[in-house]
């Protein structure tokens, strides 16, 4: 059985979000309470791990073998962190798996008034489920969610390809300040 | 006085972190524990609300007027994020004042074997102390910070005049993976 304090964060949220904006990009409409014919959208919950959780973030980048303890532990470090980790997932209600997911992480600032600011990050559609617009919904739904939390922008960092996809939603360059920088450790 | 308490993050590991990498890109020879004359490299402290922190934070971006007790909130609110959040600051023993700050902001993962990542966020040198390479030194703290806490990358976004700077300490855009786009609200 699923209990409240086994999500990662708060499911009422996902319900109170503003989707309107984004409506008129799904042919056939789709939204977060209603991503489709047997599937449902929701926070991430600890028990997905029993549901292909990690096996469906390793199609996005390495993740090693995670035992469950390791995930219990990660899940519950997350949630220690108030207001912070909202990962949402999407399940296929026939098979019991997890085919899509993706976080936003809220970061706390000084600067604007002592303010937040959001990232989306992890964002994976299992490969058996593209076409069904669920990348779409995932970034629509975070992007509401972002707004909802009062951040006072979101950003993200992407391959030259995801571009334009991610311009459907609103988020671009920024003239002489669109650089990701890295250093891998 | 200021206890540790009052400290955002722990005195100590600025002291335990490996900067010689770092040192021989410094001319004359500065480090975190010996940042120049009169100037101490530490933790973000409470008490630096009234050492001018947010009109540091001002040169960078809009702050808005942040009065102590929201200043005290939203550190507290940082404090209560294990592992999270990390700023420092160079204050200037003489004039008591803030100089320089940077922040690494930690996100915890599942991929990467349940790995951490790392964002350096707002760096600020006060335009009273330019040249004596404390921006460079604080991206080289911060980064050995960060190599310390064991994250497998360490990210940051900038502009175009600023690659080349950040170039000296490693980061680098990726090959078709290094863009950075922004959604306002």
């Amino acid at each position: 059985m699923d209990t409240d304090f086994e999500n990662l964060f708060d499911d009422g949220m996902l319900k109170l979000i503003d989707f309107s904006k984004h409506t008129s990009q799904f042919s056939p409409p789709i939204s977060p309470n209603n991503p489709g014919d047997n599937l449902k959208l929701r926070p991430l919950n600890v028990n997905d791990y029993h549901k292909g959780y990690i096996g469906l973030l390793a199609k996005l980048t390495s993740t090693g073998d995670v035992t469950f303890d390791q995930f219990k532990k990660r899940f519950s470090q997350m949630k220690q962190c108030p207001n912070t980790y909202y990962i949402a997932v999407v399940e296929d209600l026939e098979t019991n798996t997890i085919v899509a997911t993706t976080t936003l992480v809220i970061e706390q600032k000084f600067i604007h008034e002592c303010g937040i600011r959001g990232r989306i990050e992890d964002v994976v559609v299992c490969d058996t489920k593209r076409g069904k617009q669920l990348g779409k919904l995932m970034i629509g739904t975070m992007t509401a969610l972002a707004e909802y939390l009062k951040v006072y922008k979101v950003s993200l960092e992407c391959k030259d390809s995801l571009v334009p996809f991610y311009g459907q939603f609103g988020y671009k360059k920024e003239a002489n300040n669109s650089n990701y920088l890295q250093l891998r450790l």
